[in-house]
């Protein structure tokens, strides 16, 4: 049966732990080349270089061949429907497809017209399975394990992507997640339910191993808080050593990137050199990817 | 001598046959990479995401590295003239050129530019010769031969390089052609002169064994039909299962994509699973594209 | 130590050297692939098409798989700033990268942040050293040799990289060089202190050897020449063939491209089969680009 990544409430325990396991040795060493003469397709319904880049350069390092897909000069602009696009790009017969879209649906949607794997790049404010996965990677390097861990996800929420997997792929792993969020960008109360859910950073942070900041998507946050500003949400939510020095001693910096700094980060702990992991993780995000590529194409 | 393929009419049968056997054979399983260590540019002055990645894609599965060019980011932005962009892209020395453009005269001009193959990938309304060798595959794949087909080609007959190459390769392979359109998307009665004219669905379409329909190029339609709109044309010239019911039995349903569904056919003649082969005219690129470029690479 | 080609003026006389002797020889033959399995990022800030696609041939005849970055759609347009996305890029660990920014001293930074070699593709009004190089090797093409050389350069100076690059190599290399500029064209006195400055055209082209004509960048022009216009400029500045009449019979014409043809350039002097090496020059930046990957990968 054909493995596709929408989301992590999709793959089932054996799914994760051999990429994880994969992605850790691909972060040591690159393997030989395993997808040699398979062509991927990069389809981009939404602009991220980052992300297309990081699968681009993971499929590479495999031996894959890319072609990239994104809409700006494509037939949907000519008025055909997006699942006459699908059936087209199917139609070309990829070996595997990596899929972002603003679209909620769409994932599930791609993964009954193409033949091949789809992997979810990011969609809606939904699901980033692999963003998760490579956070997971980073968090295991540092701390070794998750089981009893707890992990602070800060910012907002409401519109993160990268917040509901990490949330759904960490608390699986046996670590404890808190929320931490002005009311406006809190999740709803149906989401996250074994998350515990703090409106102030010194009281969420409180004991926390891992610090996790979003980027603040600003033109959504505005309209969510009134008279809000970026130094208003720094100086409410912003990470600051001083804030940072209510988590664990030893706790590390998380960020999915890009950063907003001294709006959610302030510069000196992004860039702290015990504590940020924020390149590291983007590090990660290569083998982690070529772990996804690999497991989904050849098994 | 170099291979190009500016048009049907300017290949031979020999070339023809060829490419249509290569492109059979490909279309069942691909030969091995024929085209390792060659550069290919893609050289596109109009976008075309979907034959700039049927194209791409068949040149990757022969192993070929592609280059793509598009015009938005140019130096024809700055002044150059075509001329000498084209003189510099050939001094890069590619192994061989797809290029699409609107102007009618570009694939000859650069044929006397480039040493190395040309493959027109459609200019203006008047030639795009790989998609009438896929169109053929796929007609053939379904009745097994030319000799004596009547095919109907319907629709916005004037804008069409479509409609000119697929009339020019099937006449030449021994099918009979109708053309169906409105008085003012016929084209000039200098052209298509061994085509029967029609200016009525049901009386276009009596008996024919394929029905090839063409998207409404909106923007140009308006211009020429007073007070025309979707629906009005949709209510004349759509394709319908009443009106396809006027052909044989075994008719199939053909259209070059991308479609303007119920405009220029109707949502259950284009999904009809016995029909409709539109979806196999898109995978009948990849493997048409193949044997064209092997055919003028290798010969 | 890494390989970083910067500019002309911190190349070592041994650098020079090894690059221009592969050149020369890339440009009569292809090496076998020395780059296999290697991912070179092209990272530009400023559009500029036909040094990307030169580049892009150049890594992919060398085997490497190339990855794209332009600034159009990416994180920088979400407030990251340009050492962040330079971090992250230098994450996903290419093994070298190309970068053409719009800011002088970027090249310098990036050095500071990539593990690879960085390779400069035009910065600014700065430097240019692959256009250098291969302006170079047009010129051992034609000549021979260096030493005692006249080479005028024409126009534009004040705004051209390509201008300071040919300069400091050149004169390194042993040639004289003149630079023919209205006033307001001109480096500042500090700049290019060994050359000979000319304001008239008839004067400054006595005699040499070679003759560099540069592109007016329009939008500058105007700006610095209260009044100008094309048809003024190329009245007296422009290259004609009674102005080449004053330089050496066997005088070669070179230009960076692209050409605004009868404004800076006669149609007859750019299209000259004798004196005209324009072509020639786009010819040599693969095999020169080849050269300069070669060496800052391999050594």
């Amino acid at each position: 049966m054909t493995f596709h990544m929408v989301d992590i409430e999709t793959l089932n325990d054996g799914d994760i732990d051999a990429i994880l396991t994969r992605a850790e040795q691909f972060s040591k060493t690159y393997p030989a080349p395993s997808l040699t003469g398979k062509i991927i397709f990069n389809i981009f319904m939404e602009d991220s270089t980052r992300t297309r880049m990081s699968f681009e350069v993971a499929a590479k390092r495999l031996g894959a061949d890319v072609v990239n897909f994104s809409v700006g000069s494509s037939s949907l602009k000519k008025g055909e429907s997006h699942g006459d696009t699908f059936a087209t790009l199917a139609a070309y017969k990829p070996d595997a497809v990596i899929l972002r879209s603003g679209e909620y649906a769409a994932p599930r949607y791609a993964k009954t017209i193409f033949d091949c794997p789809v992997i979810n790049a990011g969609d809606s404010w939904r699901a980033h399975p692999t963003q998760a996965l490579l956070d997971a990677v980073t968090i295991k390097q540092s701390k070794g394990h998750f089981e009893g861990l707890k992990v602070a996800i800060c910012g907002d929420i409401a519109h993160s992507r990268v917040a509901r997997s990490d949330y759904e792929l960490l608390t699986r792993l046996g670590a404890h997640v808190h929320i931490i969020a002005p009311e406006l960008l809190m999740p709803k109360p149906s989401e996250m339910e074994r998350a515990k859910r703090f409106t102030s950073m010194d009281d969420g942070l409180v004991d926390v191993d891992v610090v996790m900041m979003l980027r603040i998507q600003k033109e959504r946050m505005l309209e969510g808080l009134q008279g809000g500003s970026d130094i208003d949400f720094f100086h409410e939510f912003g990470l600051t050593q001083d804030r940072l020095a209510h988590a664990k001693k030893d706790a590390i910096v998380m960020h999915p990137g890009p950063m907003n700094r001294n709006v959610e980060i302030a510069d000196d702990v992004a860039d702290d050199p015990f504590k940020s992991v924020i390149l590291q993780q983007v590090e990660n995000g290569v083998p982690t990817r070529m772990a996804v590529l690999d497991y989904a194409i050849n098994g």
